[in-house]
């Protein structure tokens, strides 16, 4: 594994300690995966921090990084902390973003040293995937467009959109798939009008149109797909050309996912289609996000986005157009950004009909 | 539904406006089940504030809700914070534990008055349930019994802990309870011995020692049971040792959780039982939590503790034993503590051959 590379990557970057408390950040430096770890970072090396319960699987992953000693906590934690911070530090990082402001001031009390907020360091590292991610999350798509492989088995015995949300988890299982944390988005008719719609009791039969918004997890690594479909006969015209829009925007957005462009070009790539086919009011959200440890996270691809692509970023492309109360149409692919152009993660049909 | 009553009920004890961030909070009070809202609380009534994702849910709780007005954010939340918490306020309270620091410090820089920390001002209401939350935590834990129920018929088809922990989770299914947040511990033999066991590929047949740690969901409110069997012949005598001292302490701290008794008490009442049997050093976990919104929550049943059980707490009698390297026991009801005694919502057969 790559941890002993990410911890020096990151120490060189520090000019000060830094206390990691992102339980997925401390997971991407030293693969622990328990619920509850801190990691102190010092330009010369780490110490990682976790209770009596986790102690086994932390001297494992810490004996396998030069430099990263284990400190074992009980009730004592923020003596530990600072202990391990340097009593002597004149100042410290905290990443700001992930821990309580209750933490925050505890901290600050039992330090000697100043604590200040910092945002965003082992994040702007996570960005670019080395191999072993890039494998994870090629095998989690694989899961995915397994799934939706399946997709007309599945449509054969689930009557609700709950059903068809179950089915799906069940085929990236058998693919090797671990659920995600959260639910399949399985929304039919004028459902997918809504694009956060809760699967319920919607009835699939002659459903007309469905969309499926889903993924799952290999070695904590996530995909996240989306697909428009019709299902039974008489094919509505209206929905027929806003999926053929919106396949043109995911195209588009595609194209522009190169190494060295603006990611708010790439969202606007997909809202220029849009516009020109008139729907751009109706694409309400962003055009994507990265995708990894957590299934939202940076790079970001919106409008006021201020990252800049590279290879090694791994980002969805999702344009969606929503007519309230008649329907919704996404389509939604992983896309890996690589030296020379990217590679798209997602490798299942986009066609309407695609039986 | 409370939610008035529950509003009103916080709202009286409040001194200044309070910003409630926790969504399990503002789920208790408002109703709203999304995943982004913040609830400015004052002594005079609320406002909740969501983006244009929940703006419809939010609008009919709110309209259920006397005092609570509604309002909608995008990128300007800061301001619109601001806004309903009042200008011209000197000082206002924020859930300390459920903002981060950077949070905080955002809110600071807008804020004209001092923000203050505060921790603990809901979560003190939700220990006590009303009669709607009481019905669906009864519903949740029949749910876990009823699974329970189906052990001997998932055992025929289960190979690994895994496959049994989904089969629990689809026997729960089946009786109205939604999967949890957290996988069933499912754990055979020396695997038992680890409090917090991973099910994995631990193989079921022939198992001996079987501890099974799982709930469920109904209506937001969580269950959570386990139970520790023998599956198979031979049974361990040192393991029905165990069992009888583990049983012994689950059901003298059931008779302990009384109205008027200190957690603390209940807490000693299961460890003074294992501590005659010459296990006291095997139970390294504190005895008990509350169960509500979320699976773990006040009122806390251990050492130090400083809570006083009332009628309408539901709490968790969990005692267990473990000897690294050869097994564990472990045997968890839920209590609800009532105006002249108890009620065990937990039902099912705590022997260690139910068969």
């Amino acid at each position: 594994m790559n941890h002993p590379n990410r911890v020096t990557r990151l120490a060189a970057r520090l000019e000060r300690a830094l206390l990691v408390t992102s339980l997925v950040n401390i997971r991407y430096l030293t693969g622990f995966t328990g619920t509850s770890a801190y990691l102190v970072m010092r330009p010369d090396g780490g110490t990682l921090i976790t209770d009596g319960r986790y102690i086994e699987m932390a001297q494992d992953l810490a004996a396998a990084i030069p430099g990263i000693d284990l400190k074992q906590h009980a009730a004592n934690l923020m003596e530990v902390l600072v202990g391990a911070i340097g009593p002597d530090t004149e100042a410290f990082d905290v990443e700001a973003d992930h821990v309580s402001w209750a933490f925050a001031r505890r901290l600050q009390d039992a330090a000697t040293g100043r604590v200040l907020p910092a945002t965003g360091i082992v994040e702007a590292l996570r960005k670019v995937k080395d191999s072993d991610e890039v494998d994870a999350l090629r095998r989690a798509a694989a899961a995915g467009d397994h799934a939706f492989a399946t997709l007309d088995g599945l449509l054969e015995t689930a009557e609700s959109e709950g059903d068809l949300g179950l089915g799906l988890i069940d085929s990236m299982r058998a693919a090797g798939g671990d659920a995600a944390g959260w639910p399949p988005i399985v929304a039919v008719g004028a459902n997918a009008a809504r694009p956060h719609h809760r699967s319920g009791a919607g009835d699939l039969a002659g459903a007309g149109l469905l969309l499926m918004d889903y993924g799952c997890v290999v070695d904590g690594y996530h995909s996240d797909m989306t697909r428009t479909v019709w299902i039974g006969d008489n094919t509505d015209p209206e929905m027929v050309e806003i999926h053929a829009a919106v396949l043109e925007a995911n195209e588009a957005g595609i194209a522009a996912a190169l190494p060295g462009a603006k990611a708010h070009d790439v969202d606007e790539a997909c809202r220029a289609v849009l516009r020109a086919h008139g729907y751009e009011e109706f694409f309400v959200h962003s055009t994507g996000h990265g995708v990894g440890l957590e299934v939202h996270e940076a790079p970001w691809v919106k409008k006021d986005s201020e990252d800049v692509l590279e290879a090694g970023h791994v980002v969805t492309i999702e344009p969606g157009v929503y007519l309230p109360g008649k329907g919704g149409v996404r389509i939604e692919d992983m896309v890996l950004v690589t030296e020379d152009g990217n590679d798209v993660l997602t490798r299942s049909t986009k066609e309407m009909r695609p039986a």
